[in-house]
């Protein structure tokens, strides 16, 4: 931390002396701007990496306030634990798959970093911890839909491969130069790579794990199984929100266009606070309450819809984008809870459905008129982009179907995907971690 | 929070003209240099933003940690929505009245943001991200007040129109260049824009709505209603606090003057550490116990009473104004029980009066001698300095009783803002959400 | 997301080009390059400063949620107080001793920083900010180690001694410019300056103020005092790991050095990430279960450990520290248990012997060619700089052993140290505060 201030004050004494000399030593003066402006951009950067691994406390507490009592120290395990995993992950393997030299389906190059280069204008070890932090994100929001229920070595398992494999094979289509790319795909900062997937292999991991027991009752209507903790997950909705800004305007990855940052600024929390209110109407509408869990899931369904657009669109796009996204969340909780998929905290509604509706978005309220080219952005326009669009998001879709499919069977048929049914009514805090959530206050019960 | 833009466009006018009168062809370096300023100032005024967008989080579980478990869901969803629609309010309308062109009372221009200009040389998007955030502050404010007590409708009508109207317009007499601005009024981050509009609503809220059923006993004697989460409350101050950094230090609006950002930065801590321990020692002395409660009202007291003069002050001064009010804090409290005036968090006592406090020590203890006319502050000094403070902080307390006192009187005839007693008894969590903050947990008593 | 890098590249080339090709009135411009770098390591230096105030609210979940419900209120307010009470201590005393001229035992000079300079190329308020805020992260660390046993009023007393004595001499040694600092020992971030200094302090702490009743049944076998809210403790290692990215990343003081910092953020969440792992591994295969408190702590202990190193080495190398942090820290708690030392959160295993580990480790793992001296960072390399390390870790825990016996036992012959036994069966918050943390839930037994 010690630093001499002498040095600074003769790089300012040198160049007031420089300046003032005549036919111009500017080249030192010239120089400093492309390092000042590489400084600025890390900084951004680095910010944005802090504020999405702050996500991760997000989406911990969410998931925890969502379920029950007696399940809550084991979710927050996985929750912790995938963020450990991951990093493991996308450093040893991930990265050099996601951003290394390779073909259109994956690169092949930096494993462990070595000899990696970085993707954006600031140093390789800013942008991996950026990408890492987002690669964390896509895993921990399967978490959720597999909640109550899941093995806790299974969860381990199963998040080494999505970070390490899954998620930098898609990342690599999409933002490292692969195959998605090449077409024109665009997807600004990843409805379709980081919450499409997640979301999809919730919805795998879910349906391959069947409803926790007592969800649905002898007559086949599902039972609410109550949220023990309100205050966690409005805490964690608040802490997405606070990270989203991270994850859409660090994703600009450089502050060379100022009114780019601001623009995907305002449309991240423009969506937000649309979906809120739209999933809040919907709900009241159709079931007499304003239902604040809903509120919230609806206010991350309109933050995960704008991710993709948010760089292309006009404030009130944004909103509207946001708002669709705030009531597909409420009626995909219902075409669940209809199809007897026990998803307890929604991460399907949320990260999926949304994933998909916002990487559609892009090809419908788009603007060709906002230049980014100079940006380096993906946007072509027109009705060509939409197309483009749907390819490339059924191709994510269905490259996380077959692909975790395949992971989940795996697991299921070595280690096990599900505790048993005695361990599942003791709770997984006690089955799984020997420990109680809240010692000295929690009442055990079968729901 | 006020900066000319002239000083901007005249420095970037005068490198254009150098870069054309010569031989040399610097004009892309100097151009260069204008564009990273801006970023740069992009960056903070984003992160600052961001911050304060944060504080909502601090003020849910304040609120929610000081009230009782039953309500706690409630208030919760109030605290969510009101930001939600606070976005949407200070979208179409506010912004407009705020920062448009117009007269001394209000502007009248830029609806929708259609046309608007920055009050500052960042981009509009990026400023109206941190206004809409303050907005929100000033909204949610309110919340604690009548917490408990208050119908969920009424007060999505009530945070629909504060944030539209009524902040906008005093926001405009002081910051958006109206009739205060004109006679040297000098509020830095919003003492009397935020906290002082925010508190005086509360009060007259609190007031309209009367008591809390068992508050006060049949010997007129109040009764303490317990916080049911201290953890959160303290938690959230903590946020409070750190978001209270970008509040502040984030107003400079540019990072021009690295002088006066560390400034800022500074007396807003000390003024919160200072508040915290007065706050401390007087409840301690009063009532022979070291209430934390009092403790963190009082730190939150510290911050809106240097939220006003951080930039015109030294850190003896900040420690000075943030003490007393600390002490102010405890004997507000005290006061208000004498009145049977139940504001269950304290939001009158912490955003009002040391918002007035606060508007008030700029007259006092602001130094002239710290030359800030380069950054566009509006500070003159003396007693005259003193006066203007008194007048318009009167008129900032006269407007919102006015306002307020007639938005709350409608919403009461015709929606009705407080909820039935029976519904009171039951908690609102169950009446007017049909749900409870801690499944699986909760006692519900009748207090 | 995608960017490609040609553009800069571009620009660059031809600035330099430009530059070369004329007489010119750069002046103006260098001169706003020099601002410009100023006001870039001021917003990286306050972005700093707020994320490790941040960390306050880390610690206090962290130590709340890992004891027991009825000493909360009490712990939190230790917490809170704490950060006041060392803001007020640095401000009047400690910065003088640490960065004022002096000899090389503690500076003389800047009491009330009237005078004093800053340490770094920002402004002397950013600067204290920052530094105010790692003094109250070594203050805080103490209550966590003491906690359910000592007086509030006890707890006031010494950590406005730390704050304002000990810990500044240790600092002004290490990073003021005192002996170690001559003799080259280095300490990048704090894993001597301020968690061996807090942990060491712990240590004699908890072992003067004797086990909690009940720790230890008649058999002397340890019993397990459960955590009261996992969610809570797990909020908190999610908030200090965010804030830790200030803590290092930050302590660059500069953004200069873009590849430094870069390095430093990822080195952070590495040692993070593995910490976590590797405790969890070992408490699994020691006792069974995979333990989350022993994870959290194990992440910890790699942040403690990397704290010091982090700028000097390679990312394997923050794996490994990171790692060996985590087993440290599941063997240090069993250790204490042995010799019945009752350290309720493990802040000496964390802190203490982490911060020892972290402290030696820059000796085994810095690298000399990591070319750092134009960043003014101290490291020699070889095995003199271990040899270094030794001395001068040796010389901070004796100075703490020394220093921070002779406060305790001070305080405890005047004030008192500890409640008494019927105090702390009753809880703390009662006794102390007069006041619950959940009231209407909480339960109060004699464990």
């Amino acid at each position: 931390m010690f630093r001499s201030k002498k040095t600074g004050i003769l790089v300012v004494a040198l160049l007031t002396v420089l300046s003032m000399s005549g036919s111009c030593f500017a080249a030192e003066g010239d120089i400093d701007i492309a390092d000042l402006q590489q400084g600025l951009d890390t900084v951004w950067v680095l910010l944005g990496a802090f504020l999405v691994f702050f996500m991760q406390a997000g989406f911990g507490m969410v998931e925890a306030g969502f379920i029950r009592a007696k399940n809550t120290c084991n979710i927050l395990t996985k929750n912790f634990l995938d963020f450990c995993m991951a990093s493991v992950g996308f450093f040893v393997v991930g990265y050099a798959l996601m951003f290394g030299e390779g073909n259109g389906f994956c690169g092949f190059s930096g494993w462990c970093l070595a000899g990696a280069e970085s993707g954006a204008d600031v140093p390789l070890f800013a942008f991996w911890l950026f990408q890492a932090a987002f690669c964390g994100a896509a895993a921990t929001i399967v978490a959720g839909g597999m909640a109550e229920r899941m093995k806790f070595v299974a969860y381990l398992v199963y998040s080494l491969i999505i970070s390490a494999f899954i998620y930098p094979v898609i990342g690599h289509w999409i933002w490292g130069g692969g195959w998605l790319a090449g077409m024109g795909f665009s997807d600004f900062a990843g409805s379709a790579v980081v919450h499409t997937t997640g979301g999809v292999a919730a919805l795998v991991g879910t349906f391959m794990l069947k409803p926790r027991a007592g969800k649905y009752g002898i007559d086949g209507k599902p039972k609410a199984i109550q949220a023990h903790s309100i205050p966690l997950a409005s805490l964690g909705v608040f802490i997405l929100w606070f990270g989203w800004f991270g994850f859409n305007a660090g994703s600009t990855l450089s502050v060379g266009n100022g009114e780019l940052i601001g623009r995907v600024a305002i449309n991240t929390s423009l969506a937000a606070a649309l979906g809120g209110i739209a999933a809040l109407m919907t709900v009241w509408k159709r079931f007499g309450k304003p239902d604040l869990s809903m509120a919230m899931n609806g206010a991350l369904a309109g933050l995960v819809a704008v991710t993709a657009p948010c760089a292309f669109i006009d404030p009130w796009a944004a909103m509207v984008i946001g708002a669709i996204g705030g009531v597909l969340v409420v009626f995909g909780v219902g075409i669940l809870d209809k199809l007897k998929i026990d998803d307890p905290v929604g991460a399907f509604p949320v990260h999926g459905i949304c994933g998909i509706w916002g990487t559609l978005a892009v090809g419908i309220f788009g603007q060709s008129s906002l230049d980014l080219k100079n940006d380096g952005l993906l946007y072509g326009g027109g009705l060509a982009q939409l197309g483009t669009q749907f390819i490339g998001i059924a191709a994510v879709v269905g490259f996380v179907v077959v692909s975790m499919g395949l992971v989940f069977k795996l697991i299921d048929l070595t280690i096990g995907l599900r505790v048993s049914e005695k361990e599942e009514l003791q709770g997984l805090d006690i089955s799984e971690h020997g420990m109680e959530s809240y010692g000295g206050f929690q009442i055990f019960s079968s729901m």
